[in-house]
């Protein structure tokens, strides 16, 4: 089911800025069991997004009614809502009282291969590189094309995700996920003041592992740091956490922090 | 008119990568009788995005047919043409076979005032920069969220452009114009290698330049480069040359070589 402000629909305006300019924002929720999986944490962000770019916030009441219509009977699916800066404006000037679109979508849910969860994954290192850019820098808005070119580098189904840098050789995230490392039982994950996408899983990581009194350090992170590190994973809303266990001539083993993680996020 | 995919429409899927991803490519191309102005110029632009996001070109004679069918009757207008990578793929993956969407579409002329052209206009300079790119540079792609927040910085309708730099401080093109400026009688324009769109009208102009025995320099510029410049002047397919009068403290002489430029423009 698709809600385009809130009527059932399957197809938006030409002139919507959405199409027009990247101009929007969006967010992907894992469904389970007609529950929007931290929900809260996803609106937040959006809510941050839409100040980020000056598009008005979507009243909370509407979305929630809308979430509850669209997850109906779904036990395990993908939600997606995308917010645009509507139709309007003169070329790129946004309008002086955007009227925003709102798209809720469920999708099926992508059924990864198990074994990326319990044994985990060789990660690529992408020629595509991020951008600097400190304006677009956590938020997750709609103007994508450096992950679809950087998506597009590689077929091999087996490797399922890969690194993208910045263009100082900076390690940012992957094509649709974030990255953490531990090492000396300091779980890291790369600074994204400049660019990337500051992810809801990431968050809630980084708040479970102060819960566990495990130090967490946000820092800029090169590949050398890779090398040299314990254990590596990547997480987002719908994967939760991957081992990372081969990246270039690096192995790693599916350590017990990774593990430890792993776990609180199944229970 | 809007015509998508060679049928009459005001919408489009929810679904299309050009929505969801910012996945494609537009030209932007003044109509004048009928005809659109530099319209090989502009599709031989097209064609190397095309190229270089993987995305199947669109057939020539197509377009010419779709191009003539919404530009009739139009004695002045604008028209567009977008080209996306259309529906699926998974994520950001593209599907293997794209079917792309094809989107034209005619506007108003833009009333741009006059003086805009025959006296100058005043320049600011950005605060938004511009991501290094080089796997996106040169071509007109639909993420352009980075223009769209740089055109939010101001509304004073006197200021009708403003300059955006990368993050180095290289000066690289206003939010829908190119730049060129005039020093020691050499044209010179920004390098465009790491971001920034190659302008239609900035290809022409090096042309004419070339014709006229003028030198032209492509490289790097600083915001030094342009206090320094006898002319300086920006440009586009839709407002041909306006010469630059004011930049910050900077003011500039409407000077022979940017002149000289217009007159041949109008012939």
């Amino acid at each position: 089911m698709i809600l385009v402000n809130g009527k059932v629909a399957s197809d938006i305006e030409v002139t919507d800025r959405g199409l027009q300019y990247g101009d929007g924002l969006f967010e992907t929720i894992a469904i389970h069991d007609e529950r929007a999986i931290l929900y809260s944490s996803h609106l937040k962000r959006l809510e941050e997004g839409c100040r980020r770019l000056l598009i008005p916030p979507i009243a909370r009441e509407i979305l929630d009614e809308e979430v509850v219509k669209v997850c109906q009977g779904i036990s395990r699916g993908v939600l997606k809502i995308m917010v645009t800066r509507g139709s309007g404006g003169r070329g790129y000037q946004p309008p002086s009282q955007p009227q925003p679109t709102r798209i809720l979508s469920v999708y099926p849910w992508p059924n990864y291969p198990s074994i990326f969860m319990e044994y985990g994954i060789t990660l690529r290192v992408c020629r595509t590189s991020l951008g600097y850019n400190p304006s677009l820098a956590g938020i997750k808005h709609l103007s994508r094309l450096e992950q679809v070119l950087a998506r597009s580098e590689w077929k091999n189904p087996m490797i399922p995700e890969g690194l993208m840098l910045d263009s100082q050789g900076h390690v940012i995230e992957g094509t649709m996920s974030n990255l953490f490392i531990v090492q000396d039982a300091h779980l890291q994950t790369p600074d994204l003041s400049g660019c990337g996408v500051a992810g809801v899983m990431r968050e809630f990581i980084l708040k479970q592992a102060f819960n566990l009194g495990l130090k967490t350090v946000v820092r800029p992170l090169m590949l050398a740091d890779l090398k040299r590190a314990e254990e590596l994973f990547i997480c987002n809303s719908l994967i939760g956490i991957w081992p990372v266990r081969r990246l270039g001539e690096s192995q790693y083993p599916l350590g017990p922090v990774t593990r430890h993680l792993q776990h609180l996020m199944q229970s």
